[in-house]
């Protein structure tokens, strides 16, 4: 059994990052710790985790979270280089935050406010490469993986078979996505209360101006082999989780609508999480919540020369806590779907 | 491993039912039916089993059923005795619906359109009852169970505790309770489309017209060992899954707070399911959705001479398919929380 | 044209106040004011509030609310009683808040923090009484007035034919009601955000103890001409506006459905706003989300010896600013429904 | 007073004819017809018209229709020109379908499945035309007038300051929007039951299929005075009324984001319902729902190359039976915001 960690355990992705451990045949859970809401027991916090009801959330200290075998990071951004660096230099560290995500310190730097920390192994196994790698060729045995951000996990695998396989054009992509509200977490905001969001849609971070932007311009350029531009809208939903990428790039000239499709269904077929829909099934992110599966449609629209792709995930699983647990199987050698095959909940 | 088939498997208890049996360690999928979904794959009907996509659905007769240790019943109301009848006597079977539920033919006919058609065992295995007794006494090793509606697994498991210990009086109980529209099924209603619930709360089945008040009444007997009178109100909550019930009943005379709560706790101290929470703190729908939990809570109004206690289910696991699990485990000799126990999904 | 100010005009509340205000012709909008959010545009607070994006908010003081005909109050308890206090004798001032509104001082200090200041007339327009009056008996000409809370406006519409009637009993009412999130206003509370509010169904208050109780009995004590025990239950449900509450008390004995109908029909027949539908129409919120109007339905349940009555408001309509419009027209002399019969907004 | 009648009434674009209608000082309301819910009072089907409830719906016939001096037909597509062409010449009809809207006949055959029925004056006052006109020009005095789509609507108003100020270019606009479930009308389709919507989002109409296409390229091209090219990906929210359309166009080389906002600025400066909104606060559609208002905002990605124009609009008001009021007031020469300028209904 691997005694895992989760630092941050308060917050949605903490409490998310329990519950996918708690389904994991080869995981104990250790220390679970937080910073305000230390002393606290979990099950005022995540009362839907009832089997931990009665553990006490510890402070998060570097004796709290040593001794793991794996220690899962869920600290808002600029708390995980700190926390990470007094770890064992063998001891997994997945951080589920921004901190070691974008490899350009420029790019870091533009989008975030605090010191830039480096980069670590990009958690996002199913990423095709430019020249036919995948996301996962250099995950297995490591020991610090950075999990993608939740936007950039739907963009990216909405898209990067087409640029992968060049069949679409990276220098004009254009991206809308809708976010369910436990993408902000619990942060105290007005525009976060339920009164606001119940019957409405917002856009927020609009004109390239948020921070997943980097992210799903580097996933894109691993695909793609070349420089990619997006323009990214995100989206506030009604709803509490799940994101819908709405994705379009302009087709290469002379490709097919077989040739676009063929492109997706091989990027995907041997993927246990990443399911390419039957043509005319359009994804929803019903199909997806409280699981790591994510689903994907494409289609060529000829009149307007773009290939428009649409995947739906569940922001707290696959795009968060479902991929840390995907990341620790890498790392730690075991198969990488232990544990997370597990179906969504719908209705 | 144990070849179950689901009957009916079209529908959303159906779909509930094949969720809970592909995370069960000791069930294999068998034989999965519907009426007029028949040839229609899973993936098109509950594209959220990504597992069982493939799977073609075949039509509910007597030999696509057969052969099965476990047959689930997930049918319409007046099916399942026909259905029920040619299979083999010594498989399980578990009935969803309200068929065998009601131990009355005169409650049954005064509710239901359909001939009497007797009663099985009935599935709540945590029903205190009166004289020390449990629900479950009869359950194991029965072929033959009627797993509770869901209005009745919470109503009944919310107050059954103060009635068994003789705390509070059954003449004149008031039950107010809000469900998620999945409790509806998916027939096409005008009342039922999004439009028209998003946003809004409505009663219906109003002046105990609703046919889950006979079998309320049936088991708060079984726990008051006495005839118990129940005024029953449901309302349609703008949320697609749970149950939350809240329940009145006068104290009896003499009866202090501390007696109240002494009922509840000795009740389900020692139930794996039925949590009753510290008190203060007070039940949401959302802490129990997608799991097979429970959480309830009570407290004596002295003011108005009254005990409230509240429960919030899952009304299609607890409330349906995961109790027909749970049934399931009781009737082979499992351990009665096998693949139960997983944590809902929040927010 | 009457010159109206809107004190508080920067909550849920208050906004609504201003809503209805835009809609009456008799009225011009004078001082609006706030406290933390004085300097701010109501643009960017109301946006919903066209009309009035550019204007600024001014503090709350004696000179800025100097000056008008009407004064409405939308403040947090405690605060009406101070600025009140320095407005003309002669000015009409109107309390949507909790201040003024119960008649028993020793029922304010047991819920309320603050000292008792007294009541004011009472502003239920249509509220039936004891011996045959009406709530607005009491309001025409009136310059102080206390707006109802949300909860009792609802309860008391819903019961009161009964008890006036001598229909029903009042000494064992149960009501459970549910409310949209509006109710409890802009504060930042973590159990008001969406991700914990959206599919989620709550009661809070349990037991007697939330602060409309008292209010509730008060009416209801008025209706029946004799004390009334009520066992109330509020319930949050996920959606912005509306309360539908659900009133159960025993019959008298001989007592027939017709009679309980003719009760309540004939209690609303000249009402405006007040409507009792057509038997087997049940109300929703969804119908009066918007409006002015209260949708009621009452039915006896004879095995259970319980009427069963409904009704639905709109909590910031009917149920607060709504409400104050009324009484304002009442207090001035206009036609009480000047202003206020446009219909809701549905679906 | 004008006597105006409503075909398809008990639709949800029918019902909100009439709210609209009903608050407008210059109507009368005269025939209300309907098909298969002739017969029905107008209680059953809008229960939030309380002032209609009494009100027969008709039968919709010449003769009904006879006799009005304005008739809005919410007709299926494929009725209107049936309908109106025995409608007197000199009577003002205005169709909320899609019968009348597209002036291309290849576009119509291309998108729908009946008769090109040819076009009628376009009802879409505020867009700006190249050249220097607006929509409105024609509008004036005519009699039969087609009211635009509600995603048309939105999109136009969101785009065309630029095309036609010539900032933006029209050959890769992309536009990716959501719409409530009253977009959908009250059809009983299996995914628009409250179940498979709430919580979920999901695209429709992919790769520009949806009908709305070509009228979105005919105002875009209205606007630009030149060819555009559209890629238009509808989605469905869990809310019930409202459209967030998100536009995005490449910027003309050397547009500066002063002139960008300048055009937007100048295009809306004298528009009593289109509002471009300050600088850094984006649209949602909660600030609309309810009322004739559009918001609007505009940002230049300079990283991306693109303008990103976001609009809200309510599907039903603005986007449907508020612009038919509007164009009624222009048809018979009211001031064209007569009856319109109520504010939205927020929270």
């Amino acid at each position: 059994m691997l005694k895992v960690a989760v630092a941050g355990a308060s917050g949605y992705a903490g409490g998310e990052a329990l519950r996918w451990l708690l389904a994991h045949p080869e995981v104990e859970i250790g220390a679970v710790t937080a910073g305000g809401n230390a002393g606290t027991t979990l099950g005022t916090i995540h009362p839907h985790l009832r089997s931990l009801a009665d553990r006490v959330l510890l402070e998060t200290t570097p004796d709290t979270l040593s001794g793991h075998d794996v220690v899962i990071l869920a600290l808002p951004h600029g708390h995980s280089a700190s926390v990470s660096s007094v770890l064992a230099a063998d001891a997994v560290v997945i951080d589920c935050g921004a901190d070691f995500r974008l490899r350009s310190e420029s790019a870091w730097t533009t989008f975030y406010d605090t010191a830039y920390a480096g980069s670590w192994a990009y958690g996002l196994p199913e990423l095709p490469l430019a020249g036919g790698g995948r996301g996962r060729d250099d995950l297995a045995g490591t020991r610090r993986i950075a999990v993608p951000g939740c936007y950039p996990t739907a963009v990216s695998l909405a898209l990067a078979p087409g640029l992968a396989a060049g069949v679409v054009e990276g220098d004009d992509v254009v991206v809308v996505a809708a976010s369910g509200t436990s993408g902000a977490g619990k942060a105290l905001k007005p525009h976060l209360l339920a009164s606001e969001v119940m019957g409405s849609m917002s856009p927020y971070g609009v004109g390239g101006t948020h921070r997943h932007t980097p992210e799903i311009e580097q996933n894109l350029e691993a695909a793609a082999g070349a420089p990619v531009r997006v323009s990214f809208t995100p989206t506030l939903a009604p709803m509490p989780r799940g994101i819908l990428a709405t994705c379009t790039a302009r087709v290469v000239p002379g490709t097919s609508a077989a040739d676009v499709r063929e492109a997706w269904r091989a990027a995907y077929a041997d993927e246990a999480f990443v399911h390419l829909l039957e043509p005319g099934t359009w994804p929803a992110t019903a199909h997806v919540v409280g699981s790591n599966h994510v689903v994907v449609q494409v289609v060529l629209d000829e009149r307007a020369g773009r290939v428009v792709a649409v995947a739906a995930v569940d922001n707290l699983a696959k795009g968060t806590a479902g991929a840390a647990v995907q990341c620790l199987n890498l790392a730690v050698g075991l198969p990488e779907s232990t544990g997370l095959l597990g179906s969504g909940v719908a209705p």
